[in-house]
């Protein structure tokens, strides 16, 4: 990095917020997936008009800039693979207003998830999207990286939540499209392409965030399948009853044992596959559905159901559910770990085609993840062995194969970044790739904002 | 037209679905507004394969393109102001399928809003957005404006129930995102851009249609207010008490002497303004909610409180709801339509504005509109006189003004096209204007698609 560079960055921000220091860089140079790189400076901006001087500069000197927040993210999307410039949102994490009447929060974006749920609480509010990670993940990152979690399936993802963002563009313009943006044809388009662009066409600065009305009651079980057919029968039958839970995840036998182990929550190892079922509204509606959901798990081979009869028993069933990812590692040292997506009246061919190919290419295969919505997380779990390694690469191969020809998606809700460029440029096709391309010259002709990720 | 394109068009087409004779191209002339203008040539292709022919053919002769379908647009979408070829919809109707355990309708862009309606409730699902057209108005339409409706308070507009599109690009590419184009991003991004696009950017050929399960019951309330402050409190109690309701309907009392003396349907024509509330779903939390919302307008100032005891008095309220759009033409013979929307809160202090507005330039303004939204249908009522209409124009100026100032929009629900393009290029922002031109550019460099609506 030109001393120059430095020096101005230091103009702008002052002294403190801007960071060159080893362990300050190597803190900003991965996320939660396994390909990490080294920013060459980290700076801290307070303000939409500062991240607009570095974007500015930035671009004056072609310097790669990757918008960073809590780095929670699945997929590469803030590592900085060109090196250049970090740019961390966390001095950015003001809840500046919660308008009641018109259930809006006004947000800067490295407000984390939970404290925002907190805060609107009070109010009897509501921000559905609730990844795994949601007690140190921010809402900015939910909106770059478009963030689902189990509760989507009834309440849809971050975008269903963006009603309004301020960005700084690769050019250094500021555009706030205020709290209604999603009503005006221009505004709308540009939240649709910044929502999920994972920080390469746009800094987010501000975020007016749609709120919901509290549920006042949940009510969780926990039901287990001796086989595959009868969990997706499961399935079906709910939706076909005309009942949207709020909640419907899958976990597989090996994934339970996994958690289990680790946690002795009291979950049944023996079950093949675990559905954990939630439903929320008001006292009276949410009692019915559950009971309603009950009889179709009965009636459709559930071998075993456990009810959550107290809040303490909920959380240790969602304690369970949110530590898999670390649980499963118990199972093998390396891990593989995708995130497909297929319509939910495929997921039975998925589950079990997955398992074929794991059995060819003689690997394991550990599942779990949002069944409502067709989401599953499709971990490939592996000895530490080249030759293993190379089995489970081609196996992953396969699996997106068989996910793109049952009209899946290779990112159900983890974004793209590095992780899954090859296998998306499989699925999109000709002119919705090349069009997005051409998006991004128009919006970065320099290509500063977090290179390399996306798009190959 | 030159003969060549012509002769092109019948061998892409056969010589039945191209049409020159002057009856035809009167009928795709206009929309539901006042402005017309004629087409040269009017095609019905049946598939996606022949809209690409007829694109391309358009494209090499640079000849203007505009998408019609039910044309009953409101502010000039459908037509045709540089003549050119329109493209008719209407033989691409068919709803392809429903997928019952996927709640998806895959359908072809003609399909109207109610026939899909009439044939998911059999499976007990729903397509919410409800435009007054919706009899005759079809889904292909409703996503190229985005539009919304009365329920769409509570089920979100279109642009919330679009999984997926097939679209034609202006350069004659087909593009499929499948059924779950809103889980990748590049996919995503498209369907954003084309939805609410107004055929600027593509023609849709197919859709893939979020489904919901399908309310089991409604409960329908007709409350009188003798004052806009009583209305407002009412509404910003409701949206206080964590309540969602289906619907909430302003009428003021201009508007409901005029549908009155129309439907004679009972409606409290002494009231100074109507709140149409209704709240849906299973029999008893609609019930629950209906009685809270009831003891909210009591509490809050109500003067009367209409029940609707029958499925036919809430037809019959609904038609009146309905009608209120043709039914205050009665009140003077001219009638300039807007659709501007604000933050709810600020609902009280646009429509008093409104109303000082008219004062200062003596002209009557009847309002109605989704109240939950913020969403108000502004009518200036003019005589057929020079020197009023100026008036009126002039007071529209001042309203879009006043909606600006309260971080409203222009355009709640009826899209730019050419009749709000002046307002738009006020509200939209440099960076936000200027990128969507480029990317118009980058889809459709020859400007052949719907050229002259939107943007200036």
């Amino acid at each position: 990095m030109k001393p120059e560079v430095l020096a101005e960055l230091r103009r702008i921000l002052g002294p403190d917020l801007v960071h060159t220091a080893p362990e300050v860089l190597v803190c900003h140079s991965y996320d939660s997936q396994d390909y990490s790189a080294m920013p060459e400076v980290v700076v801290e901006p307070t303000s939409a008009q500062q991240v607009s001087e570095i974007v500015k500069l930035a671009n004056h000197y072609k310097i790669p800039i990757t918008p960073f927040a809590a780095s929670t993210g699945r997929t590469g999307g803030s590592v900085p693979i060109f090196g250049g410039i970090v740019l961390s949102t966390r001095r950015m994490n003001r809840i500046l207003k919660v308008e009641v009447g018109n259930r809006l929060a006004i947000i800067q974006p490295h407000v984390i998830n939970d404290h925002l749920n907190q805060e609107v609480a009070k109010y009897g509010l509501y921000f559905p999207p609730d990844p795994s990670s949601k007690g140190v993940s921010t809402v900015g990152g939910n909106i770059a990286e478009c963030a689902g979690g189990p509760h989507c399936l009834k309440y849809g993802v971050t975008r269903d939540y963006v009603q309004g963002l301020e960005v700084v563009l690769p050019n250094g313009e500021i555009v706030d499209t205020g709290p209604f943006g999603t009503r005006d044809y221009a505004s709308s388009a540009l939240i649709g392409l910044v929502t999920g662009c994972e920080g390469t066409l746009a800094v987010i600065t501000k975020a007016y965030i749609k709120l919901i009305p509290l549920p006042k009651v949940y009510r969780t079980m926990l039901v287990g399948f001796d086989d595959l057919t009868a969990m997706a029968r499961t399935l079906t039958g709910v939706f076909y009853s005309g009942i949207l839970p709020a909640v419907m995840e899958f976990i597989d036998n090996a994934a339970i044992r996994c958690v289990e182990a680790y946690l002795h929550a009291g979950l049944p190892v023996e079950a093949e596959s675990l559905l954990l079922i939630e439903t929320d509204g008001d006292s009276i509606s949410t009692e019915i559905e559950f009971n309603r959901i009950l009889d179709i798990c009965k009636n459709n081979g559930a071998t075993s159901i456990q009810i959550a009869e107290t809040k303490e028993r909920r959380d240790q069933l969602w304690l369970a559910r949110r530590s898999l990812n670390a649980a499963i590692m118990r199972y093998k040292p390396v891990k593989i770990a995708e995130d497909i997506a297929v319509p939910r009246g495929a997921l039975l061919e998925m589950l079990e085609g997955t398992k074929k190919i794991a059995e060819q290419y003689r690997v394991h295969v550990v599942n779990y993840g949002h069944a409502g919505d067709g989401n599953i997380h499709v971990n490939i779990m592996l000895e530490n062995d080249p030759e293993e390694i190379k089995r489970g690469e081609e196996a992953i191969d396969e699996i997106f194969r068989l996910t793109l020809r049952l009209n899946g998606t290779c990112s159900g809700e983890h974004g793209i970044g590095i992780t899954k460029r090859k296998y998306c440029s499989w699925e999109f096709q000709g002119a919705s790739y090349t069009i997005q391309l051409a998006i991004r010259d128009t919006f970065d002709p320099n290509h500063i904002m977090n290179p390399g990720k996306i798009f190959e």
